[in-house]
C-alpha cells in the first residue's frame, strides 16, 4: 500500500524526486509577507541611487502591493516548478508589470533575499513570542496574588520537605518565564542586521546602500561580511536554543499539573476547557492539554539537534543543505505559540484545592527545620548538632505516631533539657510560613509584594 | 503580522487552543488504511466468537467498504471535532449503518486500537522501505559492476592513500544499506505482535480471541502484557534509529558525491535530472540533491532524539504525550523514502571522469605501501623495519620531485642495497590494484565478483 | 582561576594542544584485552600462512603475555606519546621481544586493528549488558509472581481508569526489557563480522586468511568489503541506540518509583539501601537511586544523538573524527550496567504498601467498565449505548457520593429497567480482576502463570 | 571479562551500586575552588548579621584557607562516602577547627550551595571562554590582514561562483566567533545572580543578608524566587547552547581546512604541529587537529540534548536528577577550550598555497556576474535579461572551450550587439574583486579595513 504510493509518484522519474526533494514552496510560502517587505525596500533603495528610475519603482510597489492583495484573498497560485516562495513572486511580477520587474532583482541574489526574508520571520515571530510569554507571565502573576498564603507541601524529591505557599510556587515559573524572555529579547537584538545586499556572497558592483535598507526594514545595521551573510544561520538556533529550554520550563509544569491532578495529591481542578471526559466516566478529566505541552519538548529540542546536525560541518558559502533550516523552525514556532497559550489557559482556570493542599503541607514532619532554626537561634546551638538532636526529636515523634507539634515538652526535655515552651511557636505549618522572610523566601508577605511587583511591570 | 494570526486563532478561545492542541486527525488521517483493516478483523472475530452477530458483522463490513471507497475518492469530510482518525470512521459507520456501528467497538479500546494501527503502518512502510533500500543497493552494485576496475584514490583523512578501484567504493555502501536493511528486518519481526485486545489496559472480560485477530493482521502473536502493549512505543523508535543510522550513511555519500562533484577533483558528473542549474553559469550544476541528503539526517536524527525525549519517564499505560509519535515517525518516514529514490536516481545516471579519478589515484606515492609490502616479501624484513625504509625512498622521490616508480634503481639501492628490478612490478596504480587479492580486497576481480553476487541476490 | 589553568597548559604551545586533542589512550586503553586478543589471532595466522615464522610468533605469543601481566597487575606505562593502546603495546612489545615484534603488523593497519579491536569490545559488553538486563527480568517476575493478585490502579492520564494487579505491572517491564535484550542480541549477531584483514583500506597482497582470523576471534565471517570495514561505526550506533531505547524502559520505570514513593501515593516503601536519609528527618527515604536512574537517559541519548552527529557527512574511509565513537560508547555502556543494576536492586528490596495499592484500585469509579461490559453482555446492547447508560449510573453515583457497588438496585432501574442484581457481581474491585482473562490480561490467574513462564524461562 | 568486572563490583551488593551511582565527588571536586569561596562569603555574612561570632568567623576562614592549600596541593582526601565536595569540605573542617565548623551551614542548605558553586564555575569558565574566543579572533583577523588581497574561489554548492579574497573569507568567521562571544557574554548576565540564601527551597527564618553575599560573590543580585533559585538549571543549559553553537562554526571551519588540505584542493598547508605525519609517507599531513574540531561538536550538542533531556518534567524544586548537570558541562567545557586552542594553533601556523588558491578563483566562468552587472549598468538591461544573455555567452564560451575573457568581442556582439570593448575591463579576477566595494563586500580595500577594525578592537 505505502509502497504502491511511493512507486507511483517516483514511477514519474526522475523530475518527480526532484522536484519533491527540491522544491520548497509548499513551506516556504510563509514567508510571503517578509519577502514582499524586502523586495519594498530594496527597489525603494534602487531608485533612489539611481540604479533603477522612479518609474519602475512605483510599477514595482504597485505589482508588489497586488500581489499581497492576491496572497491574502487566497488567490495567488502557488507553482512548484518555480521551486521556493521567492521565484514564485518575482514571476508574478514580471507577468503583471514586464520589463520592470526584470529590473527588482538588480545588485541582490536569492542568497541574501532568502536569510533577509528569514530573519525578518523570526524577528516577527519572537516579537509574537514574547507577547505570548508575558501573558501567560501575567496569569501566573495573578493566580500567585490569589493564592499568597495558601500553603502546600515544598517537595524535594517529590518528598515533602517544607511548606511553601502556592503563589511562590507559581512565581517561580514567572521568574523562569522572565529569562525565557530575556534570551528571546537577546537573540532578536543579535539577529537583527541585515543580510541585504550581500548578494550572492562577494558582495556586488552596484552602488547599493545597504544602510539605507537595513534603515527601511527595522535592521540596526548591515552586516559587515558577505559570506557570513548568505551562510550563517546561527540567529535560527539561537531562536531554537531559546525554545528549547522554555519549552523544558513549560514540561515541568506541565508535569507538575499531571501529578497534582492525579487523585492521591488531588491539589488541583483543571476546567473542562483543557481535560477531555470520558462518556463513562463523567468525573474523569484528563489532563489531556498539560499532557502535551509536556511532550512537546521532543519536537522543539528534535528541531534544534536536527538544525545542529544540518549545519555541522558545512563548507562556506551558501549550501543546499540550509533550506533545511525552515521547517523545524516553523514546527517549533507554531509548537510553542500553542504551548503558552495551554498553559495560560489551564493556569488562568485551574481551581486549587486548599484542604488537600494544606494537609500534605504538614505531613511528613515539614516543620523539621523550623525545629533545629529554633535550636540554633533560641540555644545558640551549632547548626550541625541542632540537626542531630531534631534528627532525635522526629524519631521519637515517628515511633509514637505523632506530628511535631503533638510532641510534648516533656519529651523533648529528656532529649534537650534546654527546649522551651516557646518551641511550639515554630512547629506549625503558618508559623512556619511566616518566618521565611529571607529575600525571596516563601512567607506571604513576601509573595504578594513580588506577585504585585510582577503584575505592574507587567501590565504596563 | 505573526501576532494577530494567532491573537486572532486564539482570542476564541479556550475551545480552539485545546482544539488545535488536542486535535490529531490531521495528522493521524494517514492511518485510515489500517484503521479500517483492523475494524475488519476485530468485527470478524467478534462474530466468530458470537460477540456481536453475523448479520451485524456483515453490516459492519459493508460500512467499512463504503468509507474506504469515500476516503479514496477524496469525500471523506474529516472532522476536528471527532479528534481522531478512529472517531472519524466509527462515527461515519454509525451513520450509516446505525445500531451494528456501535457494536464494533466492543471488546476493544482506543488505546489497543491506536497501537495496532500504528504498528500497521510502521510495518507497511517498513515493507515499501526494503523495498527502495534494495533498489539503491541493485543500483549502487550494477554502477560497481561497470566500474570494477576503474582506479580512484582511496582516502584516509581525505589524503591520498592507497589505490581502490570506483566500483569497490560503490560496494561499500552496498554493504552498509545491507546492514540497514537487516536493521529494519529485526525492527519489523520485533514489532509484529498484536496489541488488540489489550483494550484500556487491563485486558477485557469478553471472550475475545486473540490469536484470531493477530492472524488475520498478519502478526506474529498477541502481546502478552496489555498494559505494556498499549503503553510502549519501543517499535517506533528501533524504526527511527534505523532509519536514523541509514540516513547516516547516505549523508556520507552524498558528502562525498558533493565533494566528487567541485571543480578541484571533478571525479564525476551528475545528470541535469539531479542538479539545478544557473541561467547565467550553463555549465554549473550544482548538486542540490546531494546538499539535500546530506542534510535530511538531521531531520530524521531530530525526529528519534524527539521520540526518546517525548516518552522520558511516563508512568504507565497510556497518556497523551504518546499522540505525539506520528508526526515524528510520519515525517522521517517521507524523509527517508525520498532520499532513497534521490540517491537511486543520483548513482544510477552519474558518470565517472576516469582520467581525473586515475590521475589523482597514483598521487602522493600512493603505492608505498606496495613498496613496503614487497620489502616484507621479497626481502624478509620486518614490517616496521620495511616501513622505515619505504619512508628513505619516498623522502627522496619527494626531494628529487619523482613518482615512485622513477626512482632509480640506483638510487633505492643506495638505501637498501637488496632491491632488485622487482621491485617495479608493484609501483604502478595497476598493480597495486591487482595484487589486493585479499577477502575482500580492492583487486578488480574481487570486485566483479562482489557486485555480481550481489546483482544476483538482488535481483532473485 | 579556570583561564590560569587551561593558559598554564597550553601555553605549551601547539604540541601540548595536539596530544591533547589528539591522544587517545587515555580512554582506549580499555581496549588492552581485546588488543592483545587481535594481536594473537593475527600472529598465529601470519605463522600458519607462513608470512611469519612459527619462531616469531611463539615469540609473540610470549611478549604479549607478559604484557597482559603487566596490565593486569598495574605495572604497564601507559605513554601519551605513544598516542594509542595499539601503539603503546606494540612498542612495548618491541622493547621486549625485539625483531619478531616488528613482524607483528605485517598485512594489518591500524585501521583495521582498532575496528576489530572495538568490535569485540561492544561485543564483550552486549554479553554482559544481557546478563544484567536478564537478572532485572528475573528479579521483576519474582516480585510479580509474589504480587500477582495484588490490586492497585491502572491509569492513563496518571488518572484512575481500572484496576490491575501489581504483579501485573510488573510484569509488563519483563516484556520490554525482553525487546531490549532482543536488540542487543540483533546488534550482536550484525556487528559480529571481522574488520581484520581488510588493511588500511583496500586490503592486502600478503597471502592472508581472513576466515582464520575471523573463527579465532569468534567472528561469523569476515567483513566483505574492505573499506567499509575500516570506515563504518555503524555497530556502535545500533548499540547505543538500543541503550538508549532501554534507558527510556528504565527512565519510566524510575518515574513511577518515585511517584509511588511520594507521600500522597504511598504504594511502595525503598529500602534504605536505595534511598538516602535525612540526618533531620529520619522517616525520610530520597529515592535518588530512582531519580538517578530517570535523569540518565539524557546521557545514553546524548552519546547517540553525539555519535550520529561526528560520523554525519563523512567521506570514506578512515577519518580521525571516528575516534570520538570511544567515549560515547564507554560512557553509555558504564550508565546502563549501573542503571540495571541499580533498578534489580530497587526492585527486589521495595516493599508493596497494598492497603494504599487497594484503597486507591477502587477508587475514580474504576469499575465503570464493567458495568458497560455487563450491559453489552447480558443485555445485548451495544456498546456505544451501554457506554452511555454507565455515563448516566456513574453520574448519579457521583451526585451522591457513592461507590459503584454502593448504588441502588432501584436507582439503576431507574436508568435502565432491565438491570439485574446480578450486575453486583461485576463491581467489585476483586471481581473486575478476576474477569479480565483475555490473553494478556490483568487476571491473577494469568498473571502467576505469566510471571511463572519468565521464571522458568530465566532461571534456565 | 567485562562481565567479571562488573558482576565482581557488584557483588558487593547494595552499597556498592548505590556509591556509585549516588556520589558525585569524583566528579564534582572541581567546583573545590567556587565551594570555598562562596563559603567565605557566607560566613562573613553570618558574622556581619551576628548570626556566628566573629570568632567563629575567623576560625572558619583560617579553615578553609588550610583546606585551600591541602587541596591545591593535592594532600586533600577526598572521600566517596561523604558523596560530594561539599560535604567533603565540611566534614574536613568540622574535624580541623571542630564547633565553629557546625556552625558554617547555618542558614543555607546543600541545595542553595550547589547551585551558587556551579553558577560560579560556569561564570569563570564563561570568562575563560571568552578569552580564548577572542584569541582565535584575533589570529583570524591578522591572517586576514596577511591575506587580505589573495584571491580564491567563493563556493555556493562547492562549485566556484564568484572570486572572493582568502582574508574575507577568514573574517567571516571572525564575524560568527564575535556573536558566539554575544551568546557567552548574554549567558553570563544572565545567570549572574546569587541562589545563596535560598535555602533548602523556601528561603529561611535567620535574618541572613542576600545582598551582602551576593555582593561579595560579585553577583549583580539574589535570585528573586528561593524555589526557582534552587531548581533551575537553564543556566547551564544556555551555556551549553551558546557552546554547541560555537562548535558548530567551528565545525564549519575544520571541514574546510580538511577540504583545503586535500591534494586536488591544495590551497593551503598545515604546519607539522597540527598534522601527524606517516613514517612510510613522509609527506603526508594527515589534518588529525581539524577533523577531531569537526567532531568534537558531537559531544557538545549531544551533551546539550543530554541535559534538556534530564530536565524534562522535573517536579519542582530540587531533584536527584540534576546531579547530571555537571559532567556535562565539564565535558563540553574542556571539549571547546581545546577546540578554540587547536583552531588558533592551525590558523596561525598555516600557508596559504596562493597559486592554487588563484587559479581555482578564475575557473568555472567565475566573472559571469560581473559580465551581467555590466550588461545591467552600462547598457541599462533590465537584470533578468542581462542574466539570459550572458547564459548565452557563458554557453559559447564553453563550447568553444574559452575562459570568459578569452571570447572575441566579434563573437560576444553576436549575441549582444551593443557590448563593448569595456567589457573586458570586468572579466578578470582582480576586477571581480575589486568591484565588490558594497559595504560588507570582498574587495581587497574593504577586507584590510574590516580586518584592522578587528585588530584594534581585539588588541586593546
Amino acid at each position: 500500500m505505502a509502497n504502491q504510493q511511493w512507486g507511483g509518484r517516483f514511477a514519474e522519474g526522475p523530475s518527480a524526486i526532484m522536484e519533491q526533494i527540491n522544491a520548497s514552496v509548499d513551506f516556504d510560502k510563509r514567508l510571503w509577507h517578509q519577502d514582499i517587505k524586502g523586495s519594498l525596500a530594496h527597489s525603494e533603495m534602487l531608485a533612489k541611487m539611481g540604479i533603477i528610475s522612479q518609474q519602475d519603482k512605483m510599477t514595482i510597489h504597485e505589482g508588489l502591493a497586488r500581489i499581497k492583495t492576491e496572497i491574502e484573498n487566497d488567490q495567488f497560485q502557488f507553482s512548484r516548478a518555480l521551486e521556493d516562495i521567492h521565484m514564485n513572486i518575482e514571476a508574478r511580477l514580471a507577468d503583471n508589470i514586464g520589463e520592470a520587474g526584470k529590473r527588482l532583482h538588480t545588485g541582490r541574489s536569492r542568497n541574501d533575499q532568502v536569510a533577509t526574508d528569514f530573519r525578518l520571520w523570526v524577528r516577527d515571530n519572537i516579537d509574537a513570542m514574547i507577547l505570548s510569554t508575558e501573558h501567560l507571565m501575567l496569569t501566573l502573576a495573578q493566580r500567585a496574588e490569589e493564592y499568597a498564603d495558601t500553603a502546600m507541601p515544598g517537595f524535594t524529591h517529590l518528598q515533602s520537605a517544607q511548606p511553601v505557599t502556592f503563589g511562590h510556587h507559581l512565581l517561580a515559573y514567572v521568574e523562569m518565564l522572565s529569562r525565557d524572555k530575556g534570551r528571546l529579547i537577546d537573540a532578536r537584538n543579535r539577529l537583527n542586521e541585515s543580510p541585504l545586499g550581500a548578494a550572492a556572497l562577494a558582495g556586488t558592483s552596484f552602488p547599493i546602500d545597504r544602510q539605507m535598507t537595513a534603515k527601511l526594514l527595522e535592521f540596526d545595521r548591515p552586516m559587515a561580511n558577505s559570506l557570513d551573510a548568505v551562510s550563517d544561520r546561527d540567529f535560527a538556533l539561537e531562536y531554537l536554543s531559546a525554545l528549547s529550554i522554555m519549552a523544558m520550563h513549560l514540561s515541568r509544569m506541565a508535569e507538575e499539573i499531571v501529578i497534582w491532578c492525579s487523585s492521591p495529591f488531588s491539589f488541583i481542578k483543571l476546567s473542562d476547557a483543557y481535560t477531555t471526559g470520558s462518556s463513562i466516566m463523567p468525573q474523569k478529566r484528563n489532563p489531556d492539554a498539560a499532557e502535551l505541552v509536556r511532550a512537546k519538548i521532543g519536537r522543539v529540542s528534535g528541531a534544534l539537534i536536527g538544525l545542529l546536525t544540518v549545519m555541522k560541518g558545512l563548507p562556506l558559502a551558501y549550501a543546499k543543505d540550509m533550506q533545511e533550516d525552515k521547517e523545524q523552525v516553523f514546527a517549533a514556532t507554531d509548537t510553542m505559540m500553542l504551548c503558552l497559550a495551554a498553559c495560560s489557559g489551564m493556569i488562568g482556570d485551574l481551581q486549587a484545592n486548599k484542604e488537600n493542599m494544606r494537609r500534605w503541607a504538614g505531613s511528613g514532619f515539614s516543620t523539621a527545620t523550623d525545629l533545629a532554626d529554633w535550636l540554633v537561634q533560641k540555644l545558640q546551638m551549632p547548626f550541625r548538632t541542632a540537626h542531630h538532636v531534631t534528627g532525635q526529636i522526629v524519631s521519637l515523634a515517628e515511633q509514637k505516631n505523632l506530628t511535631l507539634d503533638q510532641v510534648s515538652i516533656e519529651d523533648m526535655q529528656k532529649i534537650e533539657p534546654k527546649i522551651t515552651q516557646d518551641i511550639f511557636s515554630v512547629l506549625s505549618v503558618e508559623a512556619s510560613l511566616a518566618s521565611r522572610v529571607s529575600e525571596g523566601g516563601t512567607a506571604p508577605s513576601n509573595v504578594i509584594t513580588q506577585a504585585q511587583k510582577w503584575i505592574k511591570i507587567l501590565q504596563d
